[in-house]
C-alpha cells in the first residue's frame, strides 16, 4: 500500500510517518519508484503499536525506538517483552546507564519498602527487584502511617487479593494475538489504558454502596439509559 | 492544650495553624490570655482532617473551607458527606456557579458516555448523574475504540465486578469511627490515598503472572524478605 493508505489505516498523519521512517522507528517500505514505496501489514502493526505506546506512556521518540529494538531482540520471550513495554524491566541502554552511575550500591530500605516486600512475599508474587510498583506501594504505606491511619501492609492484603484477580483477567485478555508486536500492543492497552478505568469503576461502585450503607436521599438520581 | 501541643499532636506547623485560624478553617480556641488560647480534641480532629484532605486531594484553602462548611451542614447524612469529600457531589457554591453558566443545557451524550451508562446500568449501580467517574470511564472507552482495540463496555464487565468487590472492602474500612470528621477523613484516605496502591498491587500481580504464563527466565529474581 502507498503511504497515504498506511496513514488511513493507522490514523497517523503522513508527515509523522515520514518522521518515524527517518528516525528508524519504522523500517523502509519496498521502493517502487524514486519517490514512492510500498508498505505492508507489518508496517500497519508497527505504526499502531508506536501510536499506542506513545499515546499511553507518553514516551519520547528515542525511548520508543529503544523499546522497539529491545522487543526485536527479545522476540521469543513474551514475558521479557511485556516487562519492557510496561516499564518494569529496563532496556539494556537504561541498565548500562544506571550501572555507570551507581555501581554496587545497595539501596537503603525504608520502612515502607520493607513492608511492601512483606506484602509481596505474603502474596507469593515472584517479581523482580527493580519493579517500580513496589516503591509506589511503599510510598503509600509510608503516607498512611504518616497520616496516622491504622492501615498497614496486612490491611492491604484483601486489596492485594482482588488485584491478583484483576491481573488474572489481564493475562486472559493478553492472549490470542498472532505476532509479538500485536501482543505487546495489547499488553500496553490492558495494563496502562485501563488504569483510569479501574479507578473510575471503583469510584462508581463506592458511590452506589455508600448510598446503600450510609443512607441519604439523592435529589438528582438519574442513571437510567 | 496550647498551640504548640496542637502542632505536635497533628504534625501541622504553628504558622500554618494560625493561617487556618485566620482563614476560618479552624474555629478559635478558648481564650485564656490576651495572646493565648486553649485548644481541644475537636481541633486535633479537624486539623488532621484538613491535612489529609489537602494532602490527598491537593485542594486550595478556600475549597477546603467550602468542604468543611458543607460537612457541618450535612452532618447527619454520611452519604452526602462522603460525596462532598470525594468530589462526587458538588458543594452548593459549585452548583450555583454551574447553574449560572449553563442553565438547563442537556449534555450531548458522546458514544463513550452512552456506553459508560450501559455498563453502570448493567452493574445496577445507583449513582448520581454528575459523578465525574462516569466521564472518565467514557473517555477510556472512547480511547480503546480509537486505538482499534476490541474491548468495549461489555469487555469491562469482569473488571467492574472486581471493582465492586473492592468497593465492598472500602465500605467496610469506612465504618467504625465515632464522629463525622473522623469518618470523612477515613473515607478520603481509603478512597483517594489507596488509588496508587491499587494500581501498584495490580502491576506487581501482573508481573508475577506474566512470568508464569508467558515464560522466561529472570536474571535478577530477588524478592525475598
Amino acid at each position: 500500500m502507498k503511504v497515504s493508505e498506511l496513514s488511513r489505516r493507522t490514523g497517523v498523519q503522513v508527515p509523522l510517518i515520514k518522521y518515524y521512517l527517518r528516525e528508524g522507528l519504522l523500517p523502509p517500505g519496498r521502493a517502487t519508484a524514486s519517490n514512492q514505496a510500498d508498505y505492508g501489514e507489518d508496517h500497519v502493526h508497527r505504526l499502531r503499536f508506536i501510536r499506542t505506546l506513545i499515546g499511553t506512556r507518553g514516551l519520547s521518540t528515542s525511548a520508543t525506538k529503544e523499546i522497539l529494538d529491545a522487543i526485536t531482540a527479545e522476540q521469543e520471550d513474551l514475558h521479557q517483552v511485556f516487562g519492557i513495554v510496561l516499564g518494569v524491566r529496563p532496556t539494556k541502554m537504561e541498565e548500562d546507564a544506571s550501572t555507570e552511575h551507581s555501581p554496587n550500591e545497595p539501596e537503603p530500605e525504608s520502612a515502607g519498602l520493607a513492608d511492601a516486600r512483606m506484602l509481596i512475599a505474603e502474596m507469593e508474587w515472584d517479581v523482580s527487584q527493580g519493579n517500580p510498583a513496589a516503591h509506589t506501594l511503599a510510598e503509600v504505606l509510608a503516607a498512611l502511617a504518616d497520616l496516622g491511619a491504622d492501615i498497614d501492609w496486612r490491611g492491604l492484603l484483601p486489596y492485594a487479593r482482588l488485584a491478583d484477580s484483576i491481573a488474572d483477567l489481564d493475562v486472559q485478555q493478553m492472549r490470542g494475538e498472532r505476532d509479538v508486536l500485536a501482543q505487546a500492543e495489547r499488553a500496553v492497552l490492558i495494563s496502562i489504558l485501563l488504569e483510569p478505568a479501574l479507578l473510575a469503576l471503583r469510584r462508581l461502585a463506592q458511590e452506589a454502596k455508600s448510598a446503600r450503607h450510609f443512607g441519604g436521599s439523592r435529589p438528582d438520581k438519574a442513571n437510567s439509559t
